[in-house]
């Protein structure tokens, strides 16, 4: 086959360009992918679903308002089910860095339907004139970042942080009375049980959802009907809020029409906020997994409190050694996403006049985060949660090595005096009970026996109650 | 005077400290002095009186629940009503670079309010014993953070940024018809107007506002109660409930109970959030002070739309030149606010197991993040924002000159003609209105002069509504 | 086909593994595709090549040193040559979210290497008792990365930077004497000369290879021959010189030894710095694109003192829009290494003891970064710089009407007389000269009109030289 | 005493302003003080040094050239050195928030050394045509922010780091010998000596030294002479070189002239450079905190391998208990750095054309992040370092608990059995010894007991060398 039989010619404002034969798309897509060989990938999948979601709404409320004739309307819906169902993502080959505005993708969307609406329709649909009939980039194409944002933090992040909240919760629950020492500073403290602390990790998971929430609204609000700059040239009364009405309708996401079109227009300070409630999941992340890795050291040489799941062996020099590999990968996960909010801030905070021009890389890096926090997520409480021992001999053991168990003493003999047992408990190398002793607080009656081993019980340490 | 006079000695459970003769803390303060020689400065001022606050609601709370005398009680809180009116602020000299806790701040509050409790009741009050009653550092100190933060978005941040929203609004009303270029890509597009930017403005501030509201409901839970490790050990029945309500009341702010004792006491999360929210105001008034820039650029080789009040002279060796000088100080903030929310990202991952170990820099850096925009905004409001003047001529001849005002053209002709015009256009060196009769489309009938000219009224095309 | 012929059995020390029957790879690597379905994408080619590369340097190491049979380590090197070639990368399935040592892909590596020396050798080949013999993945994976990196940044990143050189270094000789004005707060400032601005940028480019080739010489050191945890353990003496050796003569990369075997094989600073030199180059393109962007503003509204070449249509409703696409590719490109850079540093404070175990997300990121600043500089450089245009005699024109051109009368009359007549000249709308002429200063005496106009000399402006 | 006693009346090209009467600052100082009521702080005392080092210097060169009478040179001269020597501080009031060129500095500083000069001399010198003459802002205030930065890390930061490498390397020689278990993914690993860790640590330091001199060149390189926007306007010739000659004698500084004056002037990268060096040092001293508070946690709970001196009662609430409270201090220092280095970044983003206009934050941001990595490396070495104790027996006695020490086995009977054998020591609770015996390896003549003795010496683990 030579070359000419590859490409066909098609042409758009500025003359001819050689697109593959086969492609759905045309000239534009074609110039762009030209443009931009820069990293080999472009948007993520969520969003090339709704920025075809819009082409449908808008082909639909432009039917209504009488700007598209029905045949051409419907024949652009008929195309967008075809792209919403997955039919043809791999026409859409723009990079990611682009033009900012992704009026590359825009147009690529535009050219696909296009294509397939002229099949279904059996005479030519346009791709500015009909596809993008009342749009613009301007408005299409972050309007879509929006809605794929709001879908995957709805029907990814939630569900999954969800799961993994119960799987902690479960743990939380079983392991309710298992005392354990508490470790401040690293440095040995008084008791808690092993189930407080995975109560307290469900509660930062379960926090970090009510983060999502209260970012929503603003993640939600999406700038489509201001067109080209905000104002809504070129398009008929009653637009934004028809096509806006039909994206809720059929994806079933709480998206709604911006407070204000030019603030929704010329900023993405929505994705700046939800890219910052991600991270802070990230930090509760982190800590979480800290926590599991540090637990779960030793076997010998470690903490051993806790033991990981063995899902794989560990090394490739050292044989039979077992590592805590999903916890390590959640942290890498966590890493990601830190780097990926420092993009989204910087990207967000670039913007001029009537339009941020960083659009596309946002929404990559923040639907990247999503999807990777999400897996991240549900790997973690299904392969290393749910699978968690612990040594509960061990635990209660260490909670009564701990120096700290002093502590109820100081209500009885003051923190001075108690300060003076820790002491030298841990320079003898005796108990602490036995420090009490040896240091003549019975013997003196400072203290009675009773008192000393009411004060001395560990798991009444894990709540509160002063000790009388 | 020799050295012996300047010095008294004091001790604590580690021996004897020299502390200097007047000082009112002891000998904790004096070593934490000691040990840490780093930055030279400590805790911000809204946290020494937080810090305060807490100590009289845990005297409050000791009283009433049996846990300390009446008189001593009462001493503690005469003594917290002086620090907490600003009597004794250079009474902290703990560096912010110390424990990573903050234990030595609430040892140097303790020891100070034992002294001036001391003077108060006439014999010793003891500030572990007494003044850190049913508390340790570890509820103390994260929580004196979050009621200082809780306590500055509220009182500080919200009003300041309603201060600048209002005076964005006062703009946006006086400019609300008047046209001047939109501009996507840097580049010329269809006409706004100058009010509809700062309408665009004000909302991004609005919206800071509802961001910070967002994230308080979990600033403003504090983990006072689980004192060591979260358990609440050494704590009465009842002490977190009231030592809080207690803060509520006699603060006036919304503190509320941690719902997870375990969550609160080993994660700074909430902060983590609430420098979110500020890092993305900070997006906002990067993007706002670059376009006040940009608009003001001149006053003869740049945009010139608006003359930005001046404020000094300019240059030291160009003479007569004025500068956006405040926009520029703003910017810096932003870019210290983006700053420290890195500090406090990284500073909240640390923790492990019942602690994060790097409160007191957090806390010293979303302070400072809190005071500085807080100051920036009103800055900006009353030297920058209420002075402006816009140049109205020129923004509506330049709304004129630039080519994208053939939009509206493409219902009528079609966006390939459309851009042939304005092509013509640029080229030529002509109108808009030129290069459509030059090109011929009025003489060959394809577009009535009347509908030209409709559709090519600048002011039309700031609302929605197709020209038709 | 039924499932059992699509699969084969494979084993390792924790058990049996179903493998897919045509892959290289075995049951290690299995169990990883499994335990990580998280991003859907793993190490960059170049690691796969890096990896490949040390296996083959090891087995002739090995060789020499008598670890190794001949038959073996020259199967082992055959099978390497394959992998190097490019040949088998969809062998390499384990996600970048794996164990942070990388020992998924560094059995993934051995497994496939096995497979294919197998077949070379006619007999067994064992993936870790020979190809990964005296090595561990805690060598072996970090050093992959760093040969990675230091051939990325020495042919990829220098050569393209250098390319972007050029072409600025082109245009600052092509517009050495093209005045424009200077700009400084984006206020008129005294004239400049358009190459003297492309200078500026060629020299911001030419630093960057300065601080890459700075930061070379510690990320070219490898843990190579450090094996399980720095010490050498299970290799014999002399091993790492060889092995290392080897890699730096078939590469032809700098690669040296580390000179501390424990800060190498625990840390990995190098990356943490070479990512900050990346960094300080995207602050330089962003800088520098940013002023191509407001320089290319307009075509009418703008500053329009360049033209940027026009690559595609630039919007999908303003006809005939032309936009800066590629400036703004490159400052997402810049925002992704801001991100990818926190990443790094993020990863690279997570290490404890002898390990850091976030690795692949570093390579991954740092790997990424060199590319998209590689190809973008490219593009930049082609698509963009070297298709500009100057309006030289707008930039002239706009250059005269700056006040500041006032600036040299400051030795003459004064800095306080001078202001006097910049603002006088704005003031009235009226040139500098006119303005004064209007003062009155040459009517006195106080200044000849032959020194004026020789002060004023714009072109005498843009070089040093007090006018006397 | 009434208001106006208060105050003075001074003026400058705007119009009078009141100024507090015995101030040596005038007009413009208080129009600063007045505009930018932000922050409370501003410049740092070494960059206030600096800014009146090169007044000083520009005086000698000008003078030299010309540009000055004698007398007025040697006031200007006589001046500077007052402030040099740090006698006038606090007559720099101006805030960091201030224009973002640091004019308003700079003209604090020609304001306060024309009111001194004024003295010296006994007749007026004036601010800008003289203190000033030959400079712009726009070079004198980066030029200052260089020079203070390279004198901080050159007289500062190199010698701290230096004196805690050598603490580092006086603790890695003391411990040479004293085994301990390795652990990589926190998981028992094979052995290494406390020495070699510690190496490991020192090393990290001496490159963070390196990596300072690495950067040194481009921080170094000053773009004074470049006056308004690069060009040198208004100076005479020679006059850059003059006056960086004076700077680099009188500070004993390496400062040189810019390579590209354009470059130099508007943008700060080599601060960006600098600051991602510093953070390179946060991320290694991150590294080796967290390393020494797991090795000192405990006592009775956690690892337990090194004793940190105790400095000060570690809890209010839990007596007795002593925290790593520098190495806290210090990481919350690093936290701050990562933090500052962000700022710096941004800001150095930020720049148009002739100017960056956020060079104030970044000096004093970077400033900071020396001193305190200066004071903090200090305190590290001297009141942690020093002071270490290791627990030797305890070191041992875990290094040969851990299952990894099977390893050598690798060689001898292959990588299979180790693992085996080592598995079945963790499940049987048996050392790794036994556990060969009891799975019939010595009885079945597979090894023979020498060799299994030979092969698990703790100490020749430490160094490369295979068992043979």
């Amino acid at each position: 086959m030579n070359a000419q039989d590859q490409y066909r010619i098609e042409h758009d404002t500025m003359g001819e360009v050689r697109v593959p034969k086969d492609a759905l798309y045309a000239a534009q897509t074609q110039r762009a992918v030209e443009n931009f060989p820069i990293s080999g990938s472009g948007l993520e999948p969520a969003q090339i679903v709704a920025l075809a979601r819009i082409k449908r709404a808008a082909a639909i409320a432009n039917r209504e308002l009488g700007i598209l004739e029905a045949d051409v309307a419907d024949a652009i819906v008929a195309a967008a089910d075809e792209v919403i169902g997955g039919a043809h993502h791999d026409q859409f080959p723009v990079d990611t860095y682009q033009t900012g505005s992704g009026t590359s993708s825009n147009m690529n969307m535009n050219e696909v339907l296009a294509t397939l609406a002229t099949r279904h329709r059996g005479s030519a649909v346009h791709p500015n004139d009909h596809v993008n009939a009342s749009q613009s980039s301007n408005d299409v194409f972050p309007t879509s970042v929006h809605i794929a944002v709001t879908g995957a933090l709805i029907e990814q992040a939630i569900p999954a942080l969800s799961h993994l909240a119960e799987a902690l919760e479960e743990k939380a629950t079983l392991w309710a009375d298992a005392v354990k020492p508490g470790r401040t500073h690293l440095m040995d403290a008084t008791p808690v049980t092993l189930g407080q602390e995975f109560g307290g990790y469900a509660a930062q998971i379960r926090y970090g959802i009510e983060r999502i929430e209260a970012a929503l609204p603003r993640v939600a609000e999406v700038p489509q009907g201001g067109t080209a700059v905000g104002t809504g040239i070129n398009t008929p009364l009653g637009f934004p809020e028809q096509v806006i009405a039909e994206i809720a309708a059929s994806s079933g996401l709480p998206i709604t029409e911006a407070r204000n079109h030019f603030e929704a227009q010329a900023n993405r300070d929505g994705l700046v906020e939800a890219s910052g409630a991600l991270r802070t999941i990230a930090v509760s992340l982190t800590k979480i997994n800290n926590d599991l890795r540090w637990m779960g050291s030793g076997p010998n040489t470690g903490i051993g409190e806790l033991r990981i799941p063995d899902l794989q062996p560990g090394s490739s020099i050292m044989p039979g050694k077992v590592n805590p590999v999903v916890p390590e990968a959640v942290l890498m996960v966590c890493a990601r996403i830190i780097g990926n909010d420092a993009t989204v801030a910087w990207a967000g905070a670039s913007g001029s006049f009537e339009l941020n021009v960083q659009i596309p890389v946002m929404g990559t890096a923040l639907l990247e985060s999503i999807r990777l926090l999400s897996n991240a997520s549900r790997v973690l409480a299904d392969k290393t949660v749910a699978g968690l021992e612990a040594d509960i001999e061990r635990a209660a053991a260490l909670a009564g090595m701990s120096p700290s168990i002093v502590t109820p003493l100081n209500r009885l003999i003051g923190y001075e005096a108690a300060a003076k047992i820790a002491k030298h408990s841990v320079k003898q190398g005796i108990t602490v009970r036995e420090a009490v002793i040896d240091l003549g607080y019975v013997e003196r009656g400072e203290l009675s026996e009773a008192d000393m081993d009411k004060a001395l019980d560990l798991l009444s340490m894990t709540h509160p109650g002063v000790a009388k």
